[in-house]
């Protein structure tokens, strides 16, 4: 019901005056501003100047429109890329500045492509994804088109009637053709799918529509090729993402998808501003914007899922940033990442920022704690972000607990990560991949990605008898994710709580982590309850990847020192050395680790069973695809109920520059694991100076209302709600 | 004579009227400035709240002068040094705010001193080094007293008569006569010492001498107990740097030489103008702080010898900017400095740098192309540092070929390291060390600073049959100095190019580095003969320690994936994992990396006697002190005469921005040794665009102006000094 109104709306809301170019995203009105505040706005004329630059190089060079040959990084690859760049630039430049040689090139350009276009079959280098025609796969053809649309755009009013009828005759309406309907079939297919290249084929579709005034593609942009809106741009919308803007592949690939999304939905807001796309689904786009900014520590994206290192100064979240702030200028949040892009698109959502920058007193980003909840209805599972301070030296800890994410996910259930003071302390490796370098495995997913980076043992989190979750099926993986039980923000602690009971088919898994940042802590410091159920014994190993230098331990260890081996042969364990391993008689172990000018030790309650491994990643690797990450491993042995209780402790001042060091040590007294069972666990953390935390935690019931009862070490306790934090601090005498 | 004539003039240049207080680092006209600046200078203000705030910290807990017991980072230790950091932020909080309870601060604690400090006998946790009284070691006797002398002065006015004379009869002439007489003359050795312990102990001598306004005692301090002139600070300024303000153990301790240099220079100059302390021998202490500034890639002291990460950041680098730019006001470049250290000294040059930072425009720190000769008169070899573009992209080339540097040293001769770009490419280890980190080996020098750190293997220069230079003995190694051949800056190439005649009995080893910065050069490149000269057969091992990641070789190898082993069991090599090793066909091997956004190519001469290993650090390394850093190393086998030659050459653009990548793979085309013999030698660098650059070095003779004539591939060149460069690029048909 709700689909047909929109498309009724739709249907009847075109106006029949000539279109007036620019229209997608830059338009008159935008170009008027852009010349008034030329020369006053500094990010924007350095942005302007930059592009320029790169125009007027390209228009330097003998003009080149190869019959496509190769694949991703070869020649003729990478000038299309180039080709679309350059009339990229030169349109907006042409309407920038208004010199008639920018528009001419683009018109000399597309002429130049109209010619040929035809002449092109499938793609020779076409792998496994659609071929296109100008590149190896369709997907580089929608990007190609998105890019030439704004040019054309741009360009338009300088180009001859007669001129435009021959490019779109043999350029435009062939290539969406191809798109739509091109490849068998199957290209129709990708071009309704609900998934990111299903976004960029309607950008590129739509894009051109509106500049070629086509209600006819619009339409089938918007609503798939049956105007149904059972496909389309609008049930993309719709569907791939969370209540929360939450994309299911994680944050670096939400960052990819965000590109067509914000700019094919500011082309719409330009032409269709009826369809009020911004505010659709509660504003789920500028939701997904934000999402985006908020699952990143010091302006890096979380390395959920497969991950690079991928910034807010990449190109796509410049786009997405001011995009999203000029359709919500009430987000001043937005413009203090914007300030530290030191760049803005030219365009209408460029100029708006570059102004508002203009007077905005730059702030840190203002991250803040966070559940972002998974699935289209937000009910598959979650990625929650704790935090504790402002950036650049804010405290993070993300635990994941989502769906899988189809071929880009890992299987890292309940896994976590541990950022603070600036620096990642415990890491999540990311992907195995050296993108766009050709001698890296050509650049794609390396094949230690499958072995190592998607394995659970690669992970901060369970892996059982040395075997990944879901046994590292996607196609298993796929059908389940973890439950997220609790997510509370107090100015004392902040918690979250998830189980999984898909991952192996006889262990459950059930992770309760506290941070506490209560006012006697010396630092904001971590509990982590991890309860494994099982009815058979099993090997639980589960590793802290760290980022740092070991400082101590207080327990023995063996080290290998003249030969050491890998610690397996499959799983992911092939990958890592075993440099040390030992054991302790102690009920807990402790290691400590410095990392920039703070130290960091984990502690966690041990027995008679436990194992102690130093893990350095780097076996198994003949094609040195991998750094030479280290772990501290616990390694449970013949454990079937098994609870896990750790604390991560920053603590101390290692200052170099006086020259002095606080508190190297950890500042653990006890830890100790009070109450276990399927209703209660409690823990209670004694620090050396006497202050002592409780954390009572109710593993089945996460009702803010209940009430709950407990005895621990002959004391009762009562509160209400799924978990309480006690803080007891010496009295002075 | 020189001395006499400064002794003449010393003892006659006191003046006679009573003395002003404070007259050390603060005087009252500088606490005037202070006084009508307060509020204005940001940086001022902000480190005057820093030490206020730690001084009113300070004296809200008990005061603590504890009985000497502890040694280094124990409690009594830590107490004194805190009590004298406590005084000196005290007392100059006194000057400027006048209140009189930061005076009786010093006051109380001081009597406190005073009471107790006769009673103090030999320190019981005294090691090698002569007992303190008050910690483990004279040395920071010294340094408490040259901080207590300047709180002492600063609280003068506010503290009676009678305390005065208390405190100065039962404390300052106790410890006086301690530092100059005390333990049976070791300690007046110490101080007539040419070296950094006697520099502390003059200066505390000296500072105090002038509070109490006691001639003979600043005599002393200047000229040696015996006051002729043979020792004393005047002539450690004399002796302890080569003209070119080089300091022998490196620029690691340069840094905190330099600490007690200016301070007590500013005194000095305070105290006795006509000295000129400044301008003394050139001005050399000046000097010295600018080669401390130029001895930096970013900000970051040079790992030379012994050598921890140290920054500009660091408090007596911080004293020492602001003493050098108050001294020279005309060196501003000193201010781009204190620009970035965001905070100055309360004190009189602090006050002056704050206000010329003012209006200072703060510009990149110019570090520039330089050679720092070593030795008193500057012929002991010599540091050479050829740099090109402007910090933090620069890039530097550093080569090592001085003195050995006393216990410090490391046996690195002819070695080399690597900046580019903002990053460190092949990197000099420095020390392994864990300063103020107890559990890692007391934070003392580790055990594996000497079987790693000191040995030639973890250097970039020659070793030979896996033996270090001079053996690995300080003691033969300090006989003995590199000899600097050839230092030569001009727009197109930049050499430099040094010998060794011992670090070998048997090998002779001459270096000849070349820094291309032709225009026609994509990247700077560098140029490296390294001509080893033996009668018999050895095997060469030259390593190249890279920071970044393996993209690709051009060579096969075998990789150790499941097991791997120690490269050897003594001088380094135990350190060393073999991961892989490989041989070539080809007459060069390649080696290319990642490090940030741009590509490094190694590039070497090769035969059938060449072997190529991948190395990681971190074997036989017990106690986890050692960084696991990668290495690339040629091993040349039965070599006896041969000359190695290398290019190391940045390239290409990795953008993860913009998502493309360009130039990963080296330009070099072909790479010949041409020439070679003791003469001459002649290297082709032929790229793969064309351009070619051949180097024509003479081996023996570096004189400017002579004419050399060298016939190659039956060419002839004529050319005039020690080296050519010649540049040919492909002409446009």
């Amino acid at each position: 019901m709700r689909h047909l109104l929109l498309i009724t709306a739709l249907l009847f809301s075109f106006s029949l005056t000539a279109k007036e170019h620019p229209c997608l995203l830059l338009t008159p009105k935008g170009v008027k501003e852009i010349k008034t505040s030329l020369g006053k706005l500094p990010y924007f004329d350095q942005s302007y100047q930059t592009i320029k630059d790169e125009a007027d190089k390209a228009m330097g060079v003998k003009m080149d429109i190869p019959t496509p040959v190769d694949g991703g990084g070869g020649y003729t690859h990478e000038q299309h890329k180039r080709n679309y760049i350059s009339m990229f630039n030169a349109g907006a430049v042409y309407q920038v500045s208004g010199d008639a040689k920018y528009a001419k090139y683009v018109r000399d350009m597309l002429m130049e492509y109209a010619k040929v276009y035809s002449t092109w079959g499938e793609h020779p280098a076409k792998k496994n994804n659609p071929s296109g025609k100008i590149f190896w796969q369709t997907l580089n053809d929608f990007v190609w088109l998105v890019h030439v649309s704004h040019a054309y755009d741009c360009a338009y009013n300088g180009i001859s009637a007669a001129d435009r009828k021959e490019i779109e005759d043999k350029l435009f309406r062939p290539m969406v053709e191809f798109i739509m309907y091109g490849n068998d079939g199957a290209n129709e297919r990708t071009f309704n799918m609900i998934q990111n290249h299903g976004t960029w084929a309607t950008a590129a579709v739509g894009m051109i529509g509106y500049v070629m005034d086509d209600k006819d593609l619009t339409d089938k942009a918007l609503l798939g090729t049956k105007k149904d809106g059972q496909a389309g741009f609008l049930r993309q919308v719709d569907e791939m993402f969370s209540p929360d803007g939450y994309y299911a592949e994680g944050p670096y690939y939400l960052r990819y998808a965000i590109w067509p999304f914000t700019l094919f939905a500011q082309v719409i807001d330009n032409n269709q501003p009826e369809q009020k796309i911004f505010q659709r689904r509660d504003g789920i786009l500028l939701k997904a914007v934000d999402a985006e900014m908020q699952m990143m520590y010091n302006g890096e994206v979380l390395y959920l899922n497969d991950a690079l290192k991928k910034t807010i100064l990449t190109q796509e979240l410049v786009w997405a940033v001011d995009i999203a702030y000029a359709a919500n200028q009430k987000n001043t949040n937005l413009l203090n990442i914007a300030g530290r892009q030191e760049r803005v698109m030219i365009c209408d959502a460029g100029i708006t920022t570059a102004k508002a920058l203009k007077n905005h007193k730059m702030q840190p980003f203002e991250s803040v704690s966070h559940l972002f909840r998974d699935g289209a209805n937000g009910d598959q599972g979650a990625v929650s972000i704790l935090r504790y301070g402002k950036e650049p030296k804010q405290t993070a800890l993300v635990m994941k607990a989502t769906t899988h994410g189809g071929s880009h996910g890992h299987y890292d259930k309940l896994s976590f990560s541990f950022y603070d003071n600036g620096n990642t302390i415990l890491q999540d490796y990311g992907a195995v991949r050296f993108l766009n370098i050709e001698p890296k495995y050509g650049g794609h997913y390396t094949k230690e990605n499958n072995s190592w980076g998607k394995q659970s043992i690669s992970h901060n989190t369970l892996t059982v008898d040395e075997t990944s979750h879901f046994n590292a099926v996607t196609k298993t993986a796929d059908q389940f994710w973890s439950e997220q039980l609790l997510y509370d923000v107090t100015p004392d602690v902040q918690v979250t709580a998830a189980k999984d009971m898909n991952a192996y088919p006889n262990v459950q898994m059930q992770r309760t982590m506290a941070l506490v940042t209560h006012a006697s802590a010396e630092q904001p410091f971590v509990i982590d309850i991890f309860r494994a159920k099982s009815e058979q014994a099993h090997t639980y190993d589960f590793p802290f990847y760290y980022m740092g230098h070991m400082v101590s331990v207080d327990f023995e260890y063996t080290p290998f020192t003249t030969e050491q081996r890998a610690l397996g042969n499959s799983n992911g364990y092939q990958h890592l050395w075993l440099e040390a391993q030992g054991t302790t008689t102690k009920p807990t172990a402790c290691f400590t680790l410095v990392n920039a000018d703070r130290f960091y030790s984990i502690t966690t309650l041990a027995n008679d069973k436990s194992e102690f491994m130093f893990t350095r990643l780097g076996a198994g690797d003949p094609n040195f695809m991998l750094r030479h990450d280290a772990g501290f491993m616990l390694r449970q042995k013949e454990a079937s109920n098994h609870t896990f209780v750790t604390v991560v402790e920053p603590h101390g001042d290692y200052n170099l520059n006086n020259e002095y060091t606080l508190g190297y040590a950890s500042n653990i007294d006890q830890l100790k694991l009070e109450v276990d069972n399927d209703t209660y666990s409690a823990v209670t953390v004694k620090m050396k100076n006497g202050n002592t935390y409780l954390l009572l935690v109710c593993n089945n019931n996460t009702d803010k209302n209940a009430a709950h009862s407990l005895d621990v070490n002959g004391k009762k306790y009562d509160w209400t709600g799924a978990y309480k934090l006690i803080v007891t601090t010496p009295q002075i005498p």
